[in-house]
């Protein structure tokens, strides 16, 4: 496998497609010993729907049975947008830095919830100080700048953690979310706009032009899906996409976020079919384009509670469902040791 | 309010069904303290979808802002059934009294999630040695039987409890609870059946069939909902709708698990709407029945995780749910506090 410590960096968009093309399958015999398991405990069959599902996914992506939830971290990119200036969040561009100082200081919603899923929580600024360019004008980011938010996502992953949450914060980054999804699906803006933090009408409207506008300009560019992230998309969306890959290389499933975490790895997949299989979504956002994303990826979230937050807030929650599967395949009792009788 | 001790045992149906007409209403002022509130903290508003609607609940139905979840209880009523006798279950009906002592010695899938979500566990045998009748053959309970296993639940929740999540187990159980099911719609067997803990199609056609025979044999004296439950219900119905009433009460909101655990408060709901207004419905579970119920009485699950076990282990991982919205609700920064601005 491609080195992919800090001290080999990526030299180049085609050294990190060839890593992509090139990932480690899961482990089939653990995955196989899980259900193994799964069959003998003192339940019927099936009994627990997707918990037996995450259980194995686990086992399999972990490469490991029984599957462990030891060490379980929740990464929160933050990024900057010049497109911030053009009216597409709800938000001023200053809650960004307002919000990495809540996050430190532990009054956010992400707090919360990591500390009630026994997570541990880091909130990784990327290119703060450097926002990503107006894309309307020019390239979001430079090769070199793109690749360098994709290491920051790659390093910010011990190697010892059983399962890692992604999310993210920035304000106006849906914007790039959704014209990284509109040019991976070949559709325009008006598609997959949405209201993000809480737009009027007005504003999606906006929203979806200047995503068409971007389009416009860089479509003979986005030749491939990297293209894509780095004309169109933020350096929080690199270095997701960075987490993503470090987890498949480190045996770590990862669990994701919303709407704008989910889109670098669709990114992933339009490189390589199944180069995302070891993450699941943990929530559907009420922002549209999710249901839609997941619905060209192929995907089912686990959770569907109306949350639009991110800072992996859905992700958090869904690590309680991991926590679940794993408490129950391996804690439960077997019909023989517990001398329950199986079916009639 | 009515008494509800055991030292005030309710006489007959019509005293309890007074009691269910005249129940307290939830507290607004609470629930009003819990929206101003929410509109303080650090994220847009309704970012937190439905976590922001439990705070409320919890809020409204406990009587008190902040809410609270110091005590949760998980209370699994476990019920015997003659009518298991008819072929109506995947499992033997000596699974009952062996589940028992798994969850006694802590082996069932319900220890290992009652202990994640920080729950007191409690298992409660309704009646044994005393299953319900074989209700194609006479009612299912007594008049004084049905109502001593009401006290029995209402008995089983201690006063100082902050959630109760309520649950059951009982091989044969789906086929009275289906039964009460098809009674309150005016319905036959064949909508109501379903697989159960994994019946195949034919035993799903046999069950429909025991049903449509109870049905046809207790038409004429079902004739308010509470003789639906004694006339087809079992036991542990009988106890988890006394359980949701206690929780009524004595301000106590209730987390329903599957499609057996909501029709005693689709019971409660037919003999008045409202009635069971504080409680939520933690999963949907695969039982195909359920969906339809829920649909019948309004209520939108919080899980839908293809579940199928009961023991309350789909309104366990739904404790987890509360417990975020509580947390996040009574934890998180404000706007003012953090210094994080508004919308602009």
């Amino acid at each position: 496998m491609p080195p992919v410590t800090s001290a080999d960096p990526i030299t180049d968009f085609a050294q990190l497609r060839d890593m992509v093309r090139h990932l480690p399958p899961p482990d089939l015999a653990a995955a196989a010993a899980c259900r193994a398991r799964d069959a003998e405990l003192t339940k019927p069959a099936g009994a627990l729907g997707r918990l037996e599902e995450l259980a194995e996914w686990l086992a399999a992506w972990q490469g490991r049975h029984p599957p462990r939830l030891e060490r379980v971290l929740i990464l929160v990119f933050v990024g900057w947008h010049e497109i911030a200036r053009r009216g597409v969040s709800a938000y001023p561009a200053e809650v960004t830095d307002q919000m990495v100082a809540n996050f430190a200081a532990g009054g956010a919603a992400i707090n919360q919830l990591a500390r009630l899923a026994g997570a541990e929580l880091r909130v990784v600024p990327v290119g703060q100080g450097r926002p990503a360019h107006d894309f309307t004008q020019r390239p979001a980011m430079s090769e070199a700048g793109c690749l360098r938010a994709i290491e920051i996502g790659i390093g910010a992953l011990p190697w010892d953690v059983d399962l890692l949450a992604i999310g993210e914060m920035g304000i106006a980054n849906t914007t790039p979310a959704a014209a990284m999804a509109a040019a991976l699906a070949g559709e325009g803006g008006g598609r997959w706009a949405g209201p993000g933090t809480g737009l009027d009408p007005e504003g999606v409207s906006r929203k979806a032009a200047v995503i068409d506008q971007a389009l416009a300009r860089h479509r003979g560019a986005m030749t491939d899906p990297l293209e894509i992230l780095r004309h169109v998309g933020g350096r929080e969306h690199a270095a997701m996409l960075g987490a993503v890959l470090a987890g498949r290389l480190r045996r770590i499933p990862v669990m994701l976020d919303g709407f704008t975490a989910t889109v670098p790895a669709a990114v992933l997949e339009a490189i390589e079919p199944g180069a995302a299989g070891h993450c699941q979504v943990g929530h559907c956002s009420a922002e549209p384009g999710h249901r839609r994303l997941l619905e060209q990826i192929g995907r089912r979230p686990l959770l569907d509670l109306g949350m639009r937050l991110g800072e992996a807030s859905g992700a958090a929650l869904a690590i309680q469902l991991a926590r679940a599967a794993v408490a129950c395949h391996n804690g439960m009792a077997t019909f023989a040791s517990a001398k329950v009788d199986q079916r009639a």
